[in-house]
């Protein structure tokens, strides 16, 4: 099998993401890139999880979007993906789901806060969300322009894709992502757990606030960098 | 066995609806009909998912109502069944179930906004929600003319029903449909999964704004149509 | 085993509450009685479900409430289930649990409405939430007078308790009941779930309003009474 | 195995809450102590529950924090728990998790009020929130002042710890605690529940009132203490 490892590792990741519970049906998609970010393997489009084989899993080349190897149709979602890649140069794995929460907030168009520390844990500040697309960024090319406007609001807000590893498509739904389509997957979980928690504490208290500066530094701290000291060495 | 195919093929989709989490006890129901438009096959009455055999699904001709196969009552709701099939030509396949989010929605007699775009990639518009049925239609042939209220509403507001593939029925529950029962099913756990999450966007926020004409028609034609590109070929 | 019938239907049903997804750790209890009601057969207390055998369920005698067979203790709710038997003569089998939409209803004194026709088809009305007990009923034999004000309510308000097969107890929770403990634990099931689907209705839309008078009747005799034509002869 | 019988009590307690459906991913970690209030066995730092083994239970000693078994690090939570047993006397295991409810009021910086008697069973009072830590307090010593807060909370209200065996950490989620390591895991499972049912009883009415001292006391005294009749004896 061409690109064995790359193609193993995203089909991986996409078993975890069919028994995550974030995803029905055929829902959602995972994506990864090899080392030398030249080639992206890729669930292929409407595919349910407990089919899905390695060898479905499609490869295209990461700047022209060609097919490289597999036999069936990539996700849909493709276009989306190839742009995110090109733009965040530290991302090796991408993953998009319709998790019901998470949807909730994107649909209601609002950023989800940073309410606490399950929160701060994986993302360093709201989890943004974008702004919508206009009628002719739907009409042509619309995948293309999901991935677009989506880095347009990091890049325009300055925030650094692997301190905060996912985004709200307004009136759509989450891709989250990380250094590998494993840890992408991870991260699309606790999304919809923060999205989860941030929707009943809205309902305690309509008022709620954000953590302040320091306890998003800490807990960030905690688990990223040098003198991070949560997990085993 | 009479009619072998149609009753499998019925009992097929009560067996994943009895499996798709949106039913309790013995609730809900799957028909389907026969190519010809002469027989329709339904779940018997009041049977438990998990005792259903392929014989002891009944089967009706579509015109009279008369059971030509089977040794157990058909379904409470075979009325409503079949005015829908005499009424939305293209439908193959219908199921009713009291999914709790959808009830919900039915039981406060609004429609289910198009939020998003997990409703825009199944329905083409607000799922619409029926007007109450007088006492007179409660008391007398009850089930038939809920039926007849749907078809009411999709021919008065000129919605093509595989366009808009289910309903609420006001203080009740939903229907959902498809050119066959195991899509129908699908639309079913499309429908659940649609107004769980709008529900989750009106309390984020209360006033949250439907998708523009242009999203929705997108995402229809992604799926639908000539130039549908979603899924494999 | 003395009383083995008895015993033996009590603890199926006990079984079928403990994997209905109603309760967490012990709690909840289900007793059933004897067709001459001179015995009431009841889970022991804090026994856990999957520990639970047969020999387990105690047997008392409804009058005296005397253990008449089984070595450990009865539920703590004894008391409750001897009063209902004695007041509702019907009444063959009780259920009482912490189900959590139920006892969030419960918690705010406040009955469920009939919101649709889930709801109709079990219960011919709102189910009632009692009154408080006042500090001198909870102080002295709790469990008996949380069996009278159910008994209280219902004879005031002249419910038949197979008509609205259930009640929440203020501040507390579900009992729920039927001519036999399995069919009580069915109550139960439903009960919940109307208790959820109510709870969605109140948020999608704050003022929805309870069905009519004849939509209620409609339901209660497709199920009950000699013109039933709900499920199988 | 050096401390083999309490780091087996551990690895038990830290399995039952990882099939609790409490946590997802790593997040959690259950102590416990041994009788002699000298040595504390915890959870290793960010090991998921399925691979977990006794061996990688991490024991400490109780005063100076020093690893005296196990290869990996203690959870980062380890200062918590130490405070938490040198102020709490009575205490022999403590549970940290991020259970969403839970989290929902703790994020609200909200006391979870004692709706019922689901909540009175377990807790003798409002499950309290402690005050927001300072920036100092998260800076330095994050963890150990964690514990000075929760400590500081109960000191300050003369709340014992047994009656109320669960604290709602501000912006962050819950601690509880118990006798020994499984009944800890217990409270927080009952914790998660009592905070479910109390949001359902916020939503049904904003206004609805906590139960009343006497009925507090009622439900605290059939469960602890000389005159206890719930369970068997």
């Amino acid at each position: 099998m061409k690109f064995a490892e790359l193609r193993e590792q995203v089909y991986e990741a996409n078993s975890k993401l069919g028994k995550s519970g974030l995803v029905v049906l055929t829902w959602g998609n995972v994506s990864g890139i090899d080392p030398t970010r030249s080639y992206m393997a890729i669930k292929p489009s409407g595919v349910s999880y407990d089919d899905l084989k390695p060898e479905d899993i499609v490869v295209l080349e990461l700047e022209t979007g060609k097919v490289v190897a597999g036999d069936m149709r990539p996700s849909s979602d493709t276009p989306t993906h190839l742009v995110l890649y090109s733009q965040f140069a530290e991302v090796f794995g991408i993953v998009h789901t319709h998790s019901p929460y998470a949807v909730g907030w994107a649909q209601a168009n609002e950023s989800i806060p940073a309410f606490g520390t399950t929160h701060a844990d994986t993302f360093y500040g709201p989890v943004p969300v974008t702004r919508l697309l206009t009628q002719e960024e739907v009409r042509n090319d619309y995948e293309l322009n999901t991935g677009k406007v989506i880095a347009e609001h990091f890049s325009a807000s300055r925030i650094d894709p692997l301190a905060v590893p996912a985004v709200l498509v307004a009136q759509h739904g989450p891709f989250a992502w990380g250094p590998g389509p494993e840890k992408a997957v991870t991260n699309a979980v606790v999304l919809e757990e923060v999205a989860k928690m941030a929707l009943f504490t809205r309902q305690v208290r309509t008022a709620a606030e954000a953590v302040p500066e320091f306890l998003l530094e800490k807990h960030y701290r905690r688990k990223h960098g040098p003198d991070a000291y949560y997990g085993q060495k």
